[in-house]
């Protein structure tokens, strides 16, 4: 059921950020778009916005004036959700309330035609949730676009407990018509991408509070030995730490509690205290008019010569004094041959001349050199032995296709490799002796492995044998 | 202090189903009754069903007319509390809000004599806590009837922190002489029942968020290798997901989120969707005219021949995989030799040969045969080991006698055989070998053993050696 | 910094036990002290109420009638806060309410001058979100006294997030100026002492509900055997239930429902109940004329003499049937020289002859016997090992130094030795040697050791080879 876009009208209901950007995409890809808002004039703001940003978009040659023109014409706000009955989609982004969208959409179902279908851009509610007011909860779709629409490519496609899947791959359908990728999963907390990604800040909130190395290194080892684009503390400062603490509190309420999703005692304390993160002027970095990020902490350059064979290991998620044999520990990388920095934990016994040592033959390969406290996992040695972990248990209970979930976590946060990939080519064996080995420190459920990594793992291992 | 029936007035607080319910039976045993409910007409409209409900047993000539007439005569609804100055009993089968029951209470002592007593039918608020604002909280005793409360055999009769032995004994004694079989517990979220039978609904729900098996599947394994009278999901279907869910939100809390009793995501989900069971037409089945239910998946019959030795062994808690020998697993049956139905399921690495005569040599000793998927625990075993466990727990904190937590379950929700019971024939230290292997595997909590059933376990060694 | 007391005015904030405490601790210091309440009339009576004192101090010989007389000059109530433009520092003890605290301390930066201290005697809410709305929230400082605050001699400096560290170090000057012993923290939940101590009381409330003995036969071994000034029980009655309870639940939930600190059915229940303790007449114990106080259940006196060797050997966590060699444990004591009482636990197997001969033998050595139930790590065996957990794992994350942690739980809650030092005394590898078998036997998380525990027990071990 392929809708065409000539003439078959949309409605965006929702002004605000993402209402808009949705409403740009759908205009430019051809449909009439008719914005719909609660605040009076809202929707006319929105409507002279994209406007702009067509006309934008023109002047700097990226469409046709033309084409923005057309683009213009097609675009209407409206006053009155009757404007919609001809409507073949409506799209609802509009506040994360439970109440608000059952009561919009069940007000919708008087107004739209039988085969209209529904999509809301919730990022944090049940889609079944959602549509259980509904006559008819088969139509409604999530349709979960990221921040800001126009520009990310990845828009995931969220089948609620009624939902007709044949209605969910025509609103894929023309979401992929409007040049993007989709993804399709499950109704469950956190849907793909907010539930797979919560390790990456947990554990860097774990580090730091272990005193493992301070916000400014910790970002450094993540993107620079696990090629991540942003870390995660500079990242949370981008989103908004309050942002982010609400889909982290979300995914945790829903599944219960469950230990995996805890919110760091240090995020909250941030948010306590307002530090926001850029648009508050200070978050885990302070920003404004002259202040210097921190610079992280690379070791200064040694001049020594190693003696002996040196004793580095890669981190297995047990810490270094563990093992009792004066080892150094290295964390993950994502390219070791390429790695521009490494990150290094010295046991309690390491003797300071083999440290030296080490760190001046790393330095003279070329490396950046960090040395961290002797914490169990490391950085990047927890965080992707946890990422696996989540695309494990997600693909376990069904929630979504291998594919799609590796897609929608290079897609949605640009992670520089899909996890379920990154595990395979790690071993999925070396991921859970790293989750089992943490787990037997920590002992608090988080990083307790799926059962289907086990699984995995056996599977790995009789292929070794 | 034994109280003849003949003459001592009953009051009954709240005229719904449990309220009516336990009226008929005060008022068939030969007291007076007085019904009271605060909603106008509501008492009169339930005594004028409890007079049919009498019509109609005398009709089928299960109670003599005369009786039925007589039964009626002793039964008057009230319009005031002050008609039970004279009551020897007053059951609250109100709603389940602590301040309402506080304040019912509290007004009652102003009205009753000195040795009246007091009752309430609460399923999930503490009686201590009831009796917090009385004072005299030594005669309050929970009563809880199960419904519909005049056919179920079972009470629960609840000593809070404050209630007199003695007089939680006289309510235990008139709820015999109604013909009820009672059991005692000490006031702890869930009682006896509501908090042992919580795995029975978990263990399934976790089955298939795994993917084990469908609804129908598990429900039948359950059944006919379990021996339960009714499957998991077709009993949560009948008493309502929302209720059930309730009482599973009501334990969890009130163990501080402990999380053996984490309400399932799938619930919460199906409830939201309001997919509520029969009653909404539909539940984790669909009900209504021309609606057939699902049948489980039984194997189709196999023409093949066993070659070699079948390696089949039961389920001790971990993967058939995860032992790396090909073997297929068993799950626990009730009776083995006279099991209708095996569930099996095999490991990543057994030969479909095996599995296909397997199944076959099965078929051909007359038992139907389900496949799982690799589940730790599969069904039956998991669901059986952690209601023992929850059982041998109640009795190491004392919450109730062994003799009466093995008649609750099977009384109260018709279990075949009591969990404590059934541990010592299956063994203590198998049902503790089978809860430490799925511990091991999820390291959730969930399936910790209680410390008394460790203890058995050893004395079970102790004796096999 | 230092501020002279002489001239320096202090106003103090909320003219309850604590306000009134704190203001007679500062005026006796040297300071005019002004007193403000938000209940007219309220300030007034503090102030007579701290007269009184002050001349019955002076009556008992404690202070110069001249000097209380001093101090009662240079003590005022106040009607507006206004009064306060040239305070040096203002301490509040308002209730513990967060929006009543922002808004108090918003309104006072618009009085105040620049150089103005800002202190807030919270027990339980966190520093940087009482500061979070300030425009200065460098100089709000976590002034923790403890009740009754003119005698108790700790105070707890806490920093905010944003607390400047010289304006804490001023803050506790002061104090100490006042003749306090400060300690200095981060904001974090409970601070030192009301983190610190909370297994104090879960571990009794833990044996207590596992039936280890009774409450007055755990409260002797914790004192008698641990060496602790009051037992749990009658320090709860003391404290009063509901207060206690109340401090639990809010480390609880800061820390997102962290298993360590989950408060304690037992103590729900009772709190349900109106069971408060002392303040209600009745709590674990019941007060009042004529009723006494339960005995502790000390084993009579043997009159047998052992045969052979005595198994008895002391708790490192585990049941004594869980050896299956017939021993017998003995819980930890402070000094086991000079220990009046001795409390054991017979294992399942253990010879009826053999636990008698062993009570004997120390009845004969003078001491009082306790015999327990064979729970895992007894009863001051895990508190102490618990204490010494949480004391480590504040030092982990880097909340307070080392010092600190052990002056604030001998001077804040009596402690008869810090945990710190009680760790290091009993071996880091004892410790965690307990915390793994009882974590092993509960697997609920409650007792995982701290990472720097398991670094500090390997560090032992290495030592020791």
């Amino acid at each position: 059921m392929a809708i065409e876009a000539n003439g078959s009208l949309v409605g965006v209901i929702g002004a605000g950020t993402m209402g808009a950007g949705i409403a740009q995409l759908a205009v430019q890809a051809g449909h009439p778009v008719a914005v719909y808002d609660a605040v009076q004039g809202a929707a006319a703001r929105a409507v002279a916005g994209i406007g702009k940003r067509l006309d934008s978009l023109a002047a700097k040659g990226r469409i046709a004036a033309e084409e923005a023109q057309a683009a213009k014409d097609r675009l209407s706000a409206i006053e009155a959700l009757d404007a919609l009955s001809d409507a073949v989609l409506v799209v609802e982004a509009v506040i994360e309330d439970l109440g608000v969208k059952q009561k919009l959409f069940a007000g919708l179902e008087g107004i739209v035609g039988p085969d209209c279908l529904l999509a809301t851009n919730t990022s944090s509610l049940s889609i079944s949730a959602i549509a259980g007011g509904l006559k008819d909860p088969q139509r409604l779709v999530g349709m979960h676009f990221f921040n800001p629409a126009p520009l990310m490519p990845l828009v995931e496609i969220i089948d609620g407990l009624a939902t007709d899947p044949e209605l969910g791959t025509a609103v894929a359908e023309l979401a992929e018509a409007w040049g993007k990728t989709t993804v399709r999963c499950r109704s469950t907390p956190g849907f793909i991408v907010n539930r797979v990604a919560r390790p990456f800040y947990a554990e860097a909130l774990r580090a730091s509070e272990e005193q493992a190395a301070d916000f400014a290194t910790i970002d450094a080892v993540l993107r620079e030995s696990g090629g991540f684009k942003m870390g995660p503390f500079e990242l949370m400062d981008m989103i908004g730490l309050d942002v982010n603490l609400a889909v982290s509190t979300s995914v945790w309420e829903a599944t219960g509690y469950d230990p995996r999703y805890t919110p760091a005692w240090t995020q909250k304390e941030y948010v306590a205290a307002k530090r926001l993160g850029r648009k508050s002027g200070r978050g885990f970095y302070e920003y404004g008019e002259g202040v210097d990020k921190p610079a992280p902490r690379y070791e200064d350059t040694r001049d020594v010569t190693a003696s002996g064979r040196p004793r580095l290991y890669r981190s297995r998620g047990k810490t270094a004094t563990s093992y009792g044999d004066g080892r150094i520990l290295m964390d993950l990388t994502l390219d070791l041959a390429g790695t521009p920095t490494v990150a290094l934990a010295p046991a309690a016994d390491t003797p300071n001349a083999a440290l030296e040592a080490t760190i001046a033959r790393l330095q003279r390969e070329g490396k950046k050199v960090v040395v961290l406290e002797d914490v169990p996992g490391l950085v990047v040695t927890r965080t992707v032995a946890r990422l696996v972990n989540e695309a494990v248990d997600a693909l376990y209970r069904g929630d979504a296709e291998e594919e799609d979930i590796d897609t929608a976590m290079k897609l949605g946060v640009n992670y520089p490799r899909g996890p379920l990939e990154w595990g395979a080519d790690l071993g999925f064996a070396y991921i859970r002796e790293v989750l089992d080995n943490l787990e037997d420190v920590y002992r608090d459920g988080r990083y307790r492995a799926s059962p289907l990594l086990r699984h995995l793992a056996q599977a790995d291992l009789l292929m070794d044998t």
